[in-house]
């Protein structure tokens, strides 16, 4: 007999890590229902002409693409936001702007796994179509931070930066797309040598040269001291000091709202994502030097999937690491505790009884394992002792003959005689 | 530029629909947390070779079953039951047992789309696995009228058999598995005379066909009725006999719970999955001829699996089927009515205003829409109006000064000037 093994790069959750999954998963579901996100579910499968359309060469290369038994080329998703792009410019054509869009659920690429990076991985995404404003911006960045604290994560850092202001310049430098996403593909890996000796290639003008080695170079954590040093920077490129304006604008509000959130602007700042317009950011924890998920502006991508043209903010959490980052710094899950129950019948013939009474707890809201393997008394509490049961119900036939049960409190090892109808009352009262 | 489709036989579920998906899928796994089994994640992406070693051949052709980039042969899971029986033949191998598992989840399965079919769909799926007694049986087809019952759904059936009775006797006249599993189909399909035809090719006892027409025609919703009936046709055959006891063991357990669930006891009901040794059963509604899931106790699968001896039981729920019969019966939502707010900035310069009263009012749990269109007044309130939020509250500059806002009830048209600190309070006490 062959042993079956998980697929590698794939795993599995016990209900330990489920939970936590689980518990991420509905704060992120709280989360946008507290600003007005309706929850979409699409495909895992989508086309992949879909999906290929807007990936970057790198995700295009490792999505999970095959063919299905009608000869269709599909493939899994590697990401959220192809799939609501789809919607958007179909089913959703007509309606009306601003449109918020949450969807939750698993991605999958073929990348090399190592921590925090898996094949199958899950990922909350929020989307706010239609508006160009930069508070619609600064919702998406405030929704992420709501995420993060409702996750239990201290020390959020938000990385941000603007696109626009490196893009803006490079273009009215004429240095053409197809090279600008390579430059920026370099500035996200923090290759600024390799992706400066690029633009030098391009032929740029010698300020321009001198203006992107200054600020590629341009940071800090107080947002208005950084935008100024960058507004200088850029002062004969209008449309990328409309960038900085732009992100000014955002910034303020974002502060203005009075949630706080750290912030390190950085005027070198790239997404891989060739789709990006303008403001970009990423959360990280300093336990971790992967960002926990990724968002910004991204005004052309309806057009591109055949749509109207639609300005478009958005931000993708990767579920997987703020799991990581909870462990890291040991966040505990604010659960409702609840009591658990185990029933026990002495006999064969109270296992009828047994399922009474359990089905009777259950309609009290109460969760019970009835005993199912047909074990004596002692062996079953133990092993309800083990699994850390509250309560054990142990029903007999003398107490049975009165109405009642034994209720034993297994964690102060104290028991006692229990009227049937009066069994909810005391798990509850106790709880 | 081309129109990106959504491939065959997947769907997109909108705010409306995925909000009753999300619905089913809490009670699904409040019902697990009831009765005390555990949440696990396992793959949507497994090995072929483990999907495909104990599907029908009927799911085994329909599956979406393709190749890595690394050249491994893999699919996307049909079930949830392999994935969950490779986790108990490897990682919980050495488990205490009893052991409860719930998931929940999407499967895929390259079917014609029809009504409640679909190539993506979804499932709640429960095993109980280590124990052999008629208790746990009972427990599995409770916990399914329990979320039946969660679901909103009334005048639900089940239709109860044991595959055992006329397998046993099969087995008792030396007809061959293979043999076996393909009468077993056919009479899945209830086209029992072929399959009658199919048993007397075989060559059985003229006494066995008899048994075997007479057992097809059983059945009835008094259980102790049929079972009766059952018990005498298949006197013969010993090992039958044990099968219809062991069933009326479970079903008298189900009654004695105080379960009150409907049912029509079938000797000819048989499931077309291979692995079922025991009890069997499917929930329907009135309203449609489909199954609404479907269980039984498969005691030989984790050993095909290569995993110890278990005794199994276990139970898969169709979301999307669920679903249809709400939509159906017309059962509504139990959900917590919240609601909604719209901030609104009379000028641009509120805008920051407006965010930070949106924070206060999300950190008290409200749920709020911040305008992001720029829109006027009238306008942004025209818009709340279409989409039925609950209250606006308007940011002005007059009110601003004195630390107030303009706070409207959009249903009744009424509105009042409140001091900031005091909207909270407003809005909460007049939930």
């Amino acid at each position: 007999m062959p042993v079956f093994r998980r697929v590698r790069g794939m795993r599995d959750f016990l209900p330990e890590e489920a939970q936590i999954m689980k518990y991420v998963e509905g704060k992120a579901r709280r989360v946008a229902q507290l600003y007005g996100y309706g929850e979409i579910i699409t495909p895992v499968l989508e086309s992949y002409e879909l999906l290929a359309a807007k990936a970057g060469e790198e995700v295009r290369s490792r999505m999970y693409a095959f063919k299905d038994l009608g000869g269709r080329r599909v493939a899994l998703r590697p990401e959220f936001t192809a799939s609501v792009a789809r919607l958007v410019a179909t089913t959703l054509r007509n309606e009306p702007k601003p449109l918020r869009m949450f969807s939750v659920g698993s991605l999958y690429r073929y990348d090399e796994p190592q921590q925090g990076r898996f094949r199958e991985f899950w990922q909350s995404n929020y989307e706010l179509m239609g508006s160009s404003k930069p508070e619609a911006d600064a919702e998406i960045i405030m929704l992420t931070n709501n995420l993060m604290k409702a996750a239990g994560l201290k020390n959020c850092v938000f990385r941000v930066g603007h696109v626009g202001v490196l893009r803006r310049i490079l273009s009215q430098e004429k240095v053409e797309d197809k090279v600008q996403n390579r430059i920026m593909q370099l500035m996200d890996k923090k290759e600024y040598d390799d992706a400066l000796e690029l633009v030098e290639a391009t032929g740029v003008s010698e300020k321009c040269l001198m203006a992107l080695q200054k600020l590629v170079k341009v940071k800090g954590n107080k947002f208005s001291e950084v935008l100024n040093e960058m507004e200088e920077l850029v002062e004969d490129y209008e449309s990328a000091v409309d960038a900085v304006r732009n992100l000014r604008e955002v910034l303020e509000l974002v502060s203005e709202s009075g949630e706080r959130i750290d912030m390190m602007v950085e005027a070198g700042f790239a997404r891989g994502l060739e789709y990006y317009t303008g403001m970009i950011f990423e959360p990280y924890v300093p336990e971790m030097n992967i960002a926990l998920g990724g968002g910004g502006r991204y005004d052309k991508l309806i057009e591109l999937f055949g749509g109207e043209p639609t300005p478009a903010v958005g931000v993708a959490h990767g579920i997987d690491r703020i799991m990581l980052a909870m462990q890291k710094q040991k966040a505990t899950l604010k659960t409702k505790e609840e009591k658990t129950v185990a029933v026990i019948p002495i006999k064969e013939k109270l296992k009828g009884e047994a399922l009474k009474i359990s089905r009777m707890l259950r309609d009290a809201d109460i969760l019970v394992e009835v005993e199912v393997m047909g074990r004596k008394v002692a062996k079953a509490l133990e092993d309800a002792d083990r699994r850390k049961i509250d309560y054990a119900i142990i029903v007999g036939e003398r107490e049975m003959r009165e109405g009642a049960v034994v209720v034993r409190n297994l964690g102060e090892r104290e028991q006692k005689t229990v009227k049937i109808e009066r069994i909810v009352g005391q798990i509850k009262g106790q709880n």
